[in-house]
């Protein structure tokens, strides 16, 4: 099972709405459909959408039929533009566009040929690396893991929201493999049940134990000492170490502390936006309110009724035990640990 | 719209599994039918059990054919038995069917005529008594409400879970009725989803400002200062002020706390179950996986992920700011002031 293939032309994609019940995937010959998959959740996770979103660059590069650099290059700028409005709160997605941007614009004066080439390398390369950071992440991760350890964790941050391996379940994955008998308790994760959908999905075909649980549940299970840590992912972190995750997360982390229980994120340096200085600068995507009021086909609330949708919260810094990334694990006083981060860029 | 209506010979039931997109009463003719809907939870929220309970032992002794007195007695006792076996958490359903069985035990001597007569006339009783607690309550409880209040509550402690009025959200009818312009937000509280079917839907129909929120949400509307206030109903509350309430109260609880927002529980005295020390003894409800696997008709989770289905939790008294209750408001130490109120029994 892959998020998302290259194959031959054209990007394959997961449909990750059809998930568990159904693996299906879309065939993706130009940047729209790639868009349109982004915003309907096809696609979905910070690293994820990174790595699809560069492929939708070079797809837009790929389906240019002159012969005119200058006009590729105008292109290329519109497909960023295109996809860069299709979701306002993970930052990996203009990370991979910009990085997409700045390779032309790194190649000017190359053929179109071989401009078209260097993009899909570039996307290729883009993947092949997020997947070697979540290895390396997890390899890092592994040891704050308890023996034997249960581990709650929000929403999906696997290999279905990366090029593969996962964050906060990659380090789940290798704690795995290094035979430390963890177990896992999956929130839900409503109103799109990431949780139950994905991540429990995932974890099965992988033969890790888990439990799921609907939201709510979390600070229970924590009371009751079923809980060791808790590994999140994250899709926007700021320069004072604020989080932006998956609605929900913040619960999480206030019952975490609550507890006593360490509240560790994962997240490939991709996702770390040293611009804003705290959380309340970033941007929360607010969805149909129809997501609340039911779950696919079944309607569960009054027709009508209003609903407020914010896909996205902020945990603060100073609920962050520590941040697992591919560079290492970064403990509080997170200002200047993040700025040393920057600085090896 | 009644929660549950006497209607000559048999008791209607509104069947809140259905709500809100088809309102329809169930016939109940005897307690087995009755208990069944208790456990469905076509009848639910802990005061609605008691009064529903009560009217199943008055059904049992109206269908008693005979006219052996103590051959009706050995009736009710089955039937107060069959009923105990309902559901385990709410303490009210045992509270109604004590007093039941030891109003039957009063008239020891009365022929079979005026007992069925007797304990159909206590059963309306308990209903009238528990409608007039609420707005007792209401009343009590209007003055904690602030002008314009943000409130927040946690499945449905409405007219719907009891006799009429409701208890949570009975006080925040009284603060309407009052002028005080309150809005609500309500948590949808999964797995099945009370908030969204049932409280949204009371609120609408009376016209108070109300907004579907996932129960994941509610810290973050915390957070954002948009909530002056928590007020959810219980299912049993020992001595020392431990509440047993929905799934999903403690996690509420525990982010009202971490905000300095005031977390208020509303219940009648038969709420109150002093023979128990403290939350630990309350037994907890577990209920069927597919609850949790799947949503309305949706399945959305993998088919036979293991699950973890808890009812209900128990948020510690240092978390609860006040009861409002019948007899009055009460605040810390617990120890003493409940032990005040079994003192007036």
């Amino acid at each position: 099972m892959d998020t998302l293939r290259w194959q031959e032309d054209h990007l394959l994609l997961l449909d990750q709405t059809k998930l568990p019940l159904v693996e299906e995937y879309i065939e993706c010959w130009d940047h729209h459909v790639l868009g349109e998959a982004i915003k309907k959740l096809r696609v979905r996770g910070a690293p994820a959408i990174g790595a699809a979103a560069a492929f939708g660059v070079a797809l837009a590069a790929l389906n240019y039929q002159g012969e005119d650099p200058q006009e590729l290059e105008a292109e290329i700028k519109q497909a960023v533009d295109d996809l860069a409005k299709t979701r306002p709160t993970a930052v990996n997605l203009f990370w991979a566009l910009k990085r997409m941007q700045a390779k032309a614009e790194a190649h000017r004066g190359a053929t179109v040929e071989d401009l078209k080439h260097i993009l899909l390398e570039e996307a290729k390369t883009i993947s092949e690396e997020d997947r070697a950071m979540n290895e390396r992440m997890g390899q890092f991760g592994v040891e704050l893991i308890p023996e034997g350890a249960g581990i709650l964790t929000h929403c999906n941050a696997g290999a279905l929201a990366t090029a593969g391996f996962g964050t906060a379940l990659g380090v789940i994955r290798a704690a795995h493999h290094a035979g430390k008998e963890v177990s896992v308790f999956a929130d839900e994760t409503r109103p799109l049940l990431q949780g139950a959908r994905l991540t429990a999905w995932e974890l099965m075909q992988d033969g890790i134990p888990v439990t799921l649980i609907t939201d709510s549940m979390a600070a229970y299970v924590m009371k009751q000492n079923l809980v060791d840590l808790v590994i999140v992912g994250a899709d926007r972190i700021t320069a004072n170490g604020d989080v932006a995750n998956k609605i929900g997360t913040y619960g999480v982390a206030l019952a975490a502390k609550a507890h006593g229980i360490p509240f560790y994120v994962a997240a490939p340096v991709s996702t770390f936006d040293l611009s804003l200085k705290t959380g309340a600068e970033i941007p929360i995507e607010e969805r149909d309110p129809e997501e609340v009021r039911g779950f696919g086909d079944a309607v569960t609330a009054p027709p009508g009724v209003h609903v407020y949708n914010p896909a996205f919260d902020v945990t603060p810094a100073e609920l962050v035990t520590a941040f697992i990334t591919d560079r290492g694990i970064f403990r509080p006083p997170y200002g200047e640990t993040l700025q040393g981060l920057l600085k090896e860029e």
